[in-house]
């Protein structure tokens, strides 16, 4: 099958880009709007990108109706966010926050869901997620126009809340213990779980 | 366990990072340098942003050195790419490819894959890969600088090939079949065999 994107129908690109660029990492986003009121919600258009400094980037596409979701509307407003992981665990609840609630309606509290202060930024953290990054934005930018077009938050991440109890012996992340999940195409997730390891070769210098 | 960015030495936020944004789902990029010459090798930072254009981004991060990778390199002469998926039944070869080669030298014959042309683009395409996305570059963003710094490689998708062996019986992309494999911290991969789905919640209008 070939899909010629000029002269292919919006959906049908979305759906077989969401097939391929597969399993996507979760973003579990929680923003304030000018009121003080809480939004959370997941993106799976969404990864880090380098580390000096820290940066991520997820992507709040426009809607079906061309209009721009709660998330994007308070980041115009407040250019600081939390993401929280998206575990195992608390599948069902991040799927819960998905729903579209009426604007300023916590989605935290629909979901049964707590939250917590952050140290460095004004949105809150997900109490029940083990691992939480503060990050603040550094740039918002739309790319295209119209349903499912992209709007690039590109984020810097300012501090990392690591719960100890998924840590391995070394101090790192152990992903046997976070146990995150990731996002394929259709209604379609990932656990991570079924892993392997694979040295990553060394530099040949000699041909 | 807290990690201040600003306090931390840079490869130990990478590990966290690493370790956090996961599974994420790996680039597999061929392009052409000025002679002619095919580079391929595997990004994991990286995702889709959008369909309207599709819209994906990757990020060929700068060296330990600081210094600039191939695939950064081609890109900022010859701005198209080819994105192949990365599946299981490939995983050595996509491992393979890498090896840091001398500049010029190819990563694909290296790892035993063959190449054929593509459609809309330059660069050629994974043979023995079921999916590739045509891809033309339309920003290249650096951000920050020294080891592990961003390049945001922003490309729009052209054209999509499928290999009918891994649609289902919709036409849309069966995950079961694809068996794209994605990257975490470590050494860790992880396969997309443990699946779930779970439906997106309906809209509420009313609290």
């Amino acid at each position: 099958m070939i899909i010629d994107v000029s002269a292919s129908d919006v959906v049908a690109v979305y759906r077989a880009l969401v097939g391929v660029v597969a399993p996507r990492p979760i973003a579990w986003v929680s923003t304030l709007d000018g009121e003080g009121r809480v939004n959370l919600a997941p993106f799976s258009f969404f990864n880090a990108f380098g580390a000096n400094p820290p940066v991520v980037a997820f992507s709040p596409t426009l809607r079906r109706d061309g209009s721009k979701k709660d998330t994007l509307l308070n980041l115009e407003v407040i250019p600081e966010f939390v993401l929280n992981a998206a575990v195992e665990e608390l599948a069902d609840q991040v799927n819960a926050t998905a729903t579209e609630l009426p604007r300023g309606q916590s989605e935290a509290e629909y979901a049964g869901l707590t939250l917590k202060r952050s140290t460095r930024v004004r949105p809150p953290r997900v109490s029940e997620s083990p691992v939480h990054l503060e990050c603040r934005v550094r740039q918002i930018m739309p790319i295209g126009t119209g349903p499912i077009a992209a709007n690039l938050v590109i984020g810097e991440v300012l501090l990392i809340h690591i719960e100890d109890g998924v840590l391995d012996s070394q101090g790192q992340i152990d992903p046997r213990k976070l146990r995150t999940i990731a996002r394929l195409g259709g209604n379609y997730y990932c656990r991570s779980t079924d892993l392997f390891e694979m040295e990553r070769p060394q530099k040949k210098d000699e041909g």
